[in-house]
């Protein structure tokens, strides 16, 4: 019990990720806003910076460690993709707002992991928060903060672990595949989300098999009481829920954004994230009741059998307790009881008792109380 | 049990149609957004693509096997009704979109079958997307992913499977009948929409059937536990309103949309399919009512039998305990017990026993405890 | 049960006027749109057509067997008001559709009885569909489908049934009562629909009364089932709630609607109109609440009632098994137990029993428990 | 039971004031709309009016009869407040609605207790209609109609009762304390209302205090059951809120309305009254859920209870039914029991009984069954 | 229990601080409106008045006993910060209220504690009302009225209480950290509400602790009930929401309020105003929906118990009823019954008994009724 409680705790969807500790709060209260402060848990010693910068007849990848050491220009004729991977290095935050030249409050939010998925709109650049949930090795779902800052000609993408799921994107800038050397920052942008976006399909895929094992599981076995298992994947779905919805309403506003950094043709590619989107959050919502139905399902199986048990033992009580007043009868000091002297009386009184002990049975079998 | 269960399966509502399975997800992640993957099951060798080329004086019909065999050109005087059966061909889906100049991303949502209804807009053309619903033979209920492209003077449908409800509006271009072939384009997309909606009539006629059927059982035999085919008629009714709930939104946009492609004239007949997609949402809706009430039905009827029974056990005992009582009583062993020197003591006591036993069942039944 | 249940068949809310039966919708899909087919129930013969024609100087009444026979010209000097019983004859509403000039998707939803309230503007024409609600002799509720056409110097009222609420209004334009006869058309609109609303009150006046004294007979008789009764009164109440429902929306848009045909000054009866359409709407809200309440007072009598038969069947039985063991007891044939041998210890014995039970009765009832 | 079932329909929220008796709609149906039918229940043999006439430097107020003997002039330099105590003298009410030159409906809505609260825009005036709540000496809740008509430079009140909140607001005058004699016929609206929402804080405390009487009892003695009075407390709730709910769009239709009869610096006390209205409705929405938290709790101590007293009572039954059997053992009349032949056979049979009870009774407590 | 009740009296949530008693409205009501009284509960004797000037050059700090003493003329070159705290001296705030030129109706609401939180715009300031959260010493959680009116260089800030959480930014104004000496009043605004804001991160953070403690509990040891502890971590919950949820509304008015008071480089700060005050609603409104699987999972869990319970003490009663019934055959009368003539009858018996007992467990544990 004191195992799977500790497990749960892990996934606890309001405690993990989403309210920051009272100690960074009580940091951060003591700055005035602006002031970067890193609310996660994972502290990376050596925060790695890769950069991409390409055209459609062009393109150079590095890695630097410290940012400060990256001193090419922000060229408009080259998009640059800025990817760095943790956020504990503050420093490395506070150089790259100077750099792009961010509001004060960005790198704020780029830090603080407890932010929710959210779109921000400023002259320059437009900044865009969501999650990454993936499952760790324990099958356990983690939910990653990943910022996005997209500019004229230049993506910052800003997460707060190592490893993603851009390798694609990655491939198809080395190889010049698809659109994206021959589109702007506006189109890796998109590419970007939609990657994450596809990987949560995968997922709520995870999720899926989950549910459906549990649900063949209940019907095939039923005398089971599965409600904590059932309590778990709730709060899976719960956190997955959390982390996508804001997403909705992100997306939304991307595709109505009426600003110079996304062009119209990228437009239409912003609908088609929004489509995904939705379909997305609507599964979730299905798993939602789904699950709902399968607690209904559990806690009627429980009711059901708790109740099956019940009846057979009363009906065996109901069976003998007439019987044993037969007997108490027959054990009666009464000077004169004329079955006592019958010869076969004892024989009697047993074929009586087995004949109400067969016919009661017969009787409830009859009624269908058996 | 098992048998139940597969069947079951077979319609679950978020694994069927509606999220697509893993493998399908990992291969699309690898290739850049746009790229046009069949999703669905159905693999179809020989797609076949049925071409409608009519005026109101002229009408051609035609039908090829592989669409770049099909070298006609786009004539703005004739209205051209391409019909594709089968999305597998992804080939043929390439080529028709390079013909008709359509945006990259429309084939793909044309291929994904897990794609819910929606109405994009574009320069040239409408894309709508919408859910076929029918019953097979073993009355199954099964979706068809459904595509419906616009253009100032054609019509694409590219249909998941064979066999459709279209089969009235090709006799009535043949045989003129009616409005359509004096009208445009945006007529026949209409009539093509009118079909499917007055054929999702049907599916909820169907479903109709089955709960009254499922309802009157419940009444006339309220002893049985109803509770799996209820729970398998309440996923029928959620996989319907999850096919056609979104088709409101598509109808409704579709009635607002400002766009040269759907003439005035139309507008109006447009309305009218809006009104029937909201009767067909509504009587969808009173079916989850209920079933939600057949639920609640089924779980009293088996709460109250549960509670019939164990009144009735628990009143057998009750009479019996007092009388096991007293035959303990005479068969104690004083020495001095006056009963039990008289003469009839024992025929006075079955006298007593009698009495008390018929005495509980009147005063039971007059208390309508029994 | 039977007959109740068939009783309960016929106020079901979803197949007796709202759902098109299956061979209804068949046939029509084998039409074009457009197409004139009655889906009501009632064959009227010969389908009476009475025709007002009036101005505040002069009232003319008419009726006509068939429409083609009333050659009248349409005039603006004075207000016609065509009021048609049945709609069975389509061969009268296709006359009139060609008379007014109606735009043909009218006439198929003013014989289609499932088409829900609406309303619906075209140049020429308002379009309002309705649905009058009255108690037959056998106090069932019946769904009448009405639809109402307005124009500039008409209202054309087409009924499913003979007999109506209009009698007031009939009266009020042969006296010349009130403003009907110095006003125009859309004041005889407002007139007509008012009357409708105002029989609402009474449909709904009778619910009251039968949940008034189904409440009472629960308060009054806790000890019975309501429930069957009350999901009656639930279906009455939804059935009620269907047709009203959409009526505020017509309403509503007709308050808003930027047309000719609905003077200015009648806009402000309009307004009135709205008023009452809220009102009976809210009454219905509330009687959903009642019967909602209604149904957890029944099923928590239900649960005390079951309650306090067992704890009273299992307070007798609690009482009785230690007196069984004492009698058990002195059963027992121990070579010496000294009580068997005392003069008196029958009595004494019957003393103790005696004290155990009333002493027990007491306890229970000081702790409340009988 | 009789009794109790009585006073809770004297609050039915749904029968006393917010539905028009039958005869009263057959009456009214017999009419054309805009005639004067009283439709509540008090008839007021002598309606007494008021009427107040000043301005910053003149004061004079009146008491008249019948209003036709009123014949000052509507002069723009006072303000004129005319209060009809009583809506029975329907003549009266004709005879205002001339002099003001209202419109023929506004009446009939006066008249009209059922009318719930609404602000309807007139070109020359305001109607507003409210529910005045209060407490008659039973601690009934009562519901009172009030109309409010603001014109240029008069306010007509029409009170369905003698004697109202009014007072304060007649001393400002008269002393011409606050803003009230400077200020317009806008200003004396706002005042009334403002008493009248004041007054609705009044009521709310009155149900704070049974709720909070309530919620003690409950935690006190939670053997009781107080779901009839919960239901009646429920019951008064929901009449409260019925009565206030629609005020919220009224203020807030006359905090937008734009209207030569508010002037500007008006508006920001409508503002503050649209402030209170909402406090007022925010408390009733916590006092809905406090009783639905109240029922829950209710009925959970009434099953906790019942659950405890099975508990104890099977406890006792398990207790005696193995010590009933190791009795009947010693009953047995088997030829050769050792047992039964020891000296103190019986004493050790007494002392294992003891042990059995008094180890079970410590056994069941150790687990916390007892 | 009943010092339990007392605790959670305290933290009643509708009646602690959200509703005036009713003799401050009777006294209120008295008055014409406008008119300032204090409805909160703590009078203090000696309201001190903290005034900061200052602008980037220059920084002045005076405490000042009664306001009329502060005769510093309002300066636009410097911005004024009054802090005023206490409430219960309404000549200061008359005072206030004169020198600023505030509407007569703003003070009203600054002495009035159950008004909840809003935002009014007047020609010429801004008021802003909301509540601080702490908890006291005894773990309780508290609410203070904030009244905070926005002028174009001075902002009033009136707080119900000694003590806030606005040392920091008196720091940063003596220190001349961080942005706020450069910047004008509506910055210095936006800095109060974040300091609030941020501290409801440490409320709910509090709360939070509450619940996953309670959540440990009811995992480890389920077998207690609490219910009660539950119901005042809602009570709680709700108190905060309250608090909290208006402030939604507040700060969405604060981002889109076009007034010359907030300066567009500002409302960049306050749209992350919006952002934090979201996540606090949203995290609450997760503990709301925790705290109700924690009641369900309560409730599960004594169910569950009592029925293992009743599980156990009916399976001993079915095993010892047949024995009984088998002790009572030995102890009948007959004459002749073999058995009793037997050497080891008696132990036979014995034998049958232990068989019969274990054969029992046995077939209960298999069937996992045990």
């Amino acid at each position: 019990m004191k195992r799977l409680r500790k497990q749960l705790k892990k996934v606890n969807p309001f405690t993990s990720a989403n309210v920051m500790s009272k100690n960074v709060i009580k940091e951060q209260m003591s700055h005035a806003p602006g002031h970067v402060v890193y609310t996660g848990s994972k502290e990376i010693k050596d925060v790695l910076i890769d950069v991409f910068d390409y055209n459609a007849t062009f393109v150079e990848e590095e890695t630097v460690h410290e940012f400060s050491s990256y001193t090419k220009d922000t060229d408009e004729k080259t998009v640059t993709w800025v990817n760095v991977n943790g956020l504990s290095d503050t420093q490395a935050l506070t150089d790259i707002s100077h750099k792009y030249d961010l509001h004060p409050l960005v790198m704020e939010d780029v830090a603080n992991t407890s932010q929710r998925p959210k779109l921000d709109e400023y002259p320059d650049h437009l900044f865009i928060v969501f999650k990454m949930l993936y499952h760790d090795i324990d099958g356990k779902l983690n939910t990653e903060h990943i910022s996005l800052i997209l500019g004229k000609s230049y993506v910052l993408l800003m997460q707060e672990y190592d490893g993603d799921v851009f390798d694609g994107i990655r491939d198809r800038i080395r190889l010049s595949k698809g659109r994206v050397r021959t589109t702007g920052a506006d189109y890796l942008m998109y590419a970007l989300m939609d990657a994450v976006i596809d990987h949560y399909f995968i997922i709520i895929e995870t999720l899926s098999d989950k549910i459906e094992d549990l649900e063949e599981r209940i019907y095939t076995n039923p005398s089971e009481n599965y409600s904590q298992e059932i309590q778990q994947l709730k709060k899976e779905v719960i956190q997955v829920r959390r982390s996508i919805f804001p997403l909705r309403e992100v997306v939304n506003k991307l595709e109505k954004v009426d600003n110079h950094l996304i062009l119209k043709k990228t437009q239409v590619f912003v609908r088609d994230l929004y489509d995904h989107t939705i379909q997305v959050i609507e599964t979730v919502e299905v798993y939602r009741d789904t699950i709902a139905g399968l607690m209904d399902m559990n806690s009627t199986n429980i009711a059901n059998r708790m109740n099956e048990v019940m009846k057979v033992l009363t009906i065996i009580a109901t069976i003998f307790i007439p019987m044993t007043f037969l007997a108490g009868i027959y054990g009666m000091n009464f000077e004169h009881i004329p079955e006592l002297q019958m010869q076969n009386g004892y024989y009697y009184f047993w074929g009586a008792m087995v004949f109400i002990f067969i016919g009661s049975i017969i009787y409830f079998k009859r009624k269908k109380w058996l």
